[in-house]
């Protein structure tokens, strides 16, 4: 895990001043650390039965694919509005300022389907919340979410009602 | 192919009106499509010693990340200007009205690496041609570009000037 970490890197004022973004860009470049970051955000999950694998767009998309194939379920786009081609439910969630909305396709995942999210980073938690509620309007059962690094520090695990594992964990 | 083929849905005037959409969504959300596409798209890959497999935002990462898991490269996110957070280098390419533009990171690749460029659909080959360009301003090799879908009656293969591999083409 120490070597995933050290291919995390801290870019300051992004995408505001203030914010400390951890920039995951170069453990996904590197060869070894992209398997075995995906082998652990799998692992917990080869025996699930699990159905589909949920991406949020954009940054959730480029691990919930590989996981997805990793544990022979299916890919489901959550995207922001207007993205997606077919009939669309929503989920509105609130943002500091305002609110934001996230859709999947209606036909994306039915009753008895079970379903992962995953997306790159677990920050305030308000993004990942609105998933779980959008997959669940469609009757699918939510198993957990999945992300490559938990903020913990902002306490975003509170506000989801599913299991979450992190693979990489910063406190403060 | 055939298979893959039926789960590709037409959805017509989207984004505009006139324009019949490829839907790629049902077959990313059916497990066994979704891994033999992935096949399909990495088998030709495996034996190049790729470092890298860049994936154009948003819906190439879907596809790009796992066949960089597949052949054991780093994956490279291409992305619109102002979502990647460390230093950056930038192409703009001609649209129909007016222009766009394609980022990457500056220390993504280096020269000696060498790189397939992945999204899921050709159409015009505008946004193709002007991530291979991006990867060559860094001075990597770019030894080809993988789609799941190629609209060959768009001619966009005329634009690119490395190798275009395509699982599905739909010739008008």
């Amino acid at each position: 895990m120490d070597q995933l970490r050290s291919l995390i890197r801290d870019v300051p004022d992004f995408p505001e001043p203030g914010i400390m973004f951890k920039d995951i860009a170069p453990l996904l470049g590197d060869a070894h650390a992209l398997n075995r970051a995906l082998d652990l955000m799998s692992d917990p999950h080869r025996d699930q039965s699990l159905s589909h694998v949920a991406g949020i767009e954009a940054r959730g998309f480029i691990l919930a694919t590989p996981v997805a194939a990793r544990i022979e379920a299916g890919f489901v786009p959550i995207r922001k509005p207007g993205k997606l081609p077919w009939k669309t439910v929503q989920t509105t969630y609130d943002l500091e300022y305002g609110t934001d909305a996230l859709e999947a396709h209606s036909d994306a995942v039915t009753p008895g389907d079970k379903v992962l999210v995953v997306d790159d980073v677990l920050a305030t938690g308000g993004t990942a919340a609105a998933a779980v509620e959008l997959v669940q309007s469609l009757g699918a059962e939510v198993v957990g979410i999945s992300v490559l690094v938990e903020l913990a520090f902002l306490g975003g695990r509170a506000k989801i009602d599913v299991p979450v594992h992190a693979v990489i964990v910063y406190d403060g």
